[in-house]
């Protein structure tokens, strides 16, 4: 099967639809996904992008909150708005996102930080939703969290971060296929096409 | 027929995907189309946002050249890269668009516009760009640009960008129905919806 490269930054917005949805869209088309989380804030900063696509405008975070409303109820994807934006801190979960990806419980933890945040307003980077989203995923919460403290994880995903800044990457969701990057959940059907 | 309210700035990159389908699209849902011209760079400086989705960043307007190419090769719309981004001066295009449309040619001069600038590299707030875009609409050049310049023609796009700010505005394109609003082309289908 061919596969696409799906990159995304854990405490992103529109990331939640793609997540949401890509397991059955991908399986009408027949496509593996590589599952592949980084961290966008530093890529941002670094290239002096200090203003966000939503952040820090109320007005656009309101569309935005709206945007993602519809676009769930066009995709049958559950949403119900989570409590705060930003969150506080996902780096714990993008820690553990990757230690997962390499051990392969990732996807299934992924998925319940998302589906915890998003429908649950259990918000992403609190205890809660980190152990919450560990027991969905089939994990014992404190050892996975001692895990994913080591310095080859931290490293990892400080590595993956460089690699997703090489590959020109600038935002979340962003699939990549060949040479080819689609950013935005929107861009989705494209990327698979 | 019920009617959708599209908002745009003349400047816009991702607007030329609409301008080139629009008329395809709403024909084929029974829709009437409100074209409505604004300025947005006003708006963005008010609300303090001083970098764009694109601007300045290389990288992003990299993709978003590719992006653009790709949308309109999906759409079946001829897209050829114009030589110059952002483009120096589109006020008078900007001014022409809203006199055009009070006197029944403004769809016309638009679609021309974006024509010009985005299938033959005649670049949009050019003299060639604007004359070539009237005379396609059927308009002397040189009585339209002065009829252009009047103050009622000039406040009136002021009082449009108002209304556009007013409404929560904040890029282009943008459909209203109702009180929903939808940014960018790829909304394009969902408010027609």
């Amino acid at each position: 099967m061919p596969t696409m490269q799906f990159w995304f930054e854990i405490g992103s917005t529109y990331t939640y639809l793609t997540v949401a949805r890509i397991g059955r869209a991908v399986q009408a088309e027949g496509v593996d996904v590589d599952w592949r989380p980084f961290l966008l804030p530093p890529i941002l900063l670094k290239a002096g992008m200090t203003q966000g696509p939503f952040l820090p405008y109320p007005r656009k975070i309101a569309y935005m909150w709206r945007d993602i409303e519809r676009r769930a109820q066009e995709h049958g994807v559950p949403c119900r708005q989570p409590l705060k934006y930003p969150p506080d801190e996902v780096l714990a979960s993008a820690r553990l996102a990757l230690l997962g990806m390499q051990q392969g419980w990732g996807r299934a933890f992924v998925e319940a930080v998302f589906r915890l945040h998003w429908n649950q307003q259990v918000q992403i980077g609190t205890a809660e939703n980190l152990t919450g989203a560990l027991a969905a995923a089939g994990q014992e919460p404190a050892a996975a969290i001692e895990r994913s403290r080591t310095p080859a994880i931290k490293e990892g995903l400080k590595a993956q971060t460089e690699e997703a800044e090489a590959k020109g990457i600038f935002g979340s969701p962003t699939f990549i296929v060949g040479d080819e990057l689609f950013w935005g959940d929107g861009r989705l059907e494209q990327a698979l096409a």
